[in-house]
């Protein structure tokens, strides 16, 4: 579990740094499917991974709005400021916590945290799996996807 | 590591029901980025699943070519034809696993098995979310990507 957040989270790393190198009028740019931007892609990772860790640590819910980060400086702030929250949830993550029952306040539903955990690290590699076409319709290469053989 | 290989074949198996729905023009059109059409993503899905998992099983290589899995049908045949030893792998893993070292023949490095099937989880949701935007592309209702929330 911690290996694939780490990934997700250097993978995440990278395409901020790729971001800076960009035009910020085609990270902005209205796309189709995902959430329509690769800004609002970043935004909706960095909201969903907060949201479900707060609801974890049973934080009161956290509603950020877009226009509130809008630029990819805003959104690595983001990212930053609350990931010492994030890594305290997975590393401390275990076989007792894997049941443990979450009851988050936008969901009539409980979940367990290993659900929790499995359903953020397949919500990040979607979504960044969605910014990786779009930076190749900007003529771009993408930052590289895989697991394997990446430097540590 | 059980629970995101299920959720995966259970995404790709609604994907391939998905496909079966749309006209085979538009799923073999040729598309900006990942491995360039919507077949060509799928049947590279299958293909590293098995590739690996063969390296894993120390059985010799396998290096099918796109071109006799032609059709929807065909890669999901492929599929499901090698899921069985894939399953063997998944289901029989364990902490002694984890660390096993494992060199497929077509690379000079050694890998963890558990890192070689986080690397599988992380490609085909990557290759996935590649998908989505493409099906957006031809105003189509893309497969749910959710982890949590779904029929078992």
């Amino acid at each position: 579990m911690k290996g694939l957040f780490q990934y997700n989270w250097q993978v995440r790393d990278e395409w901020f740094d790729w971001c800076l190198k960009q035009q910020s009028e085609e990270i902005e740019k209205k796309r189709s499917g995902g959430m329509e931007s690769i800004l609002k892609n970043l935004f909706h990772i960095v909201d969903v991974e907060v949201s479900w860790m707060y609801a974890i640590l049973d934080k009161p819910d956290f509603t950020p709005a877009f226009s509130d980060y809008p630029s990819i400086q805003h959104i690595i702030r983001f990212s930053e400021a609350y990931r010492p929250e994030v890594e305290s949830v997975v590393f401390h993550f275990s076989s007792t916590a894997e049941q443990k029952p979450v009851k988050p306040s936008w969901s009539e539903d409980t979940y367990t945290q290993g659900d929790i955990l499995r359903h953020l690290i397949a919500h990040e590699i979607h979504h960044i799996g969605q910014i990786s076409i779009w930076a190749r319709e900007m003529n771009r290469i993408p930052v590289s996807a895989s697991y394997v053989g990446r430097q540590q």
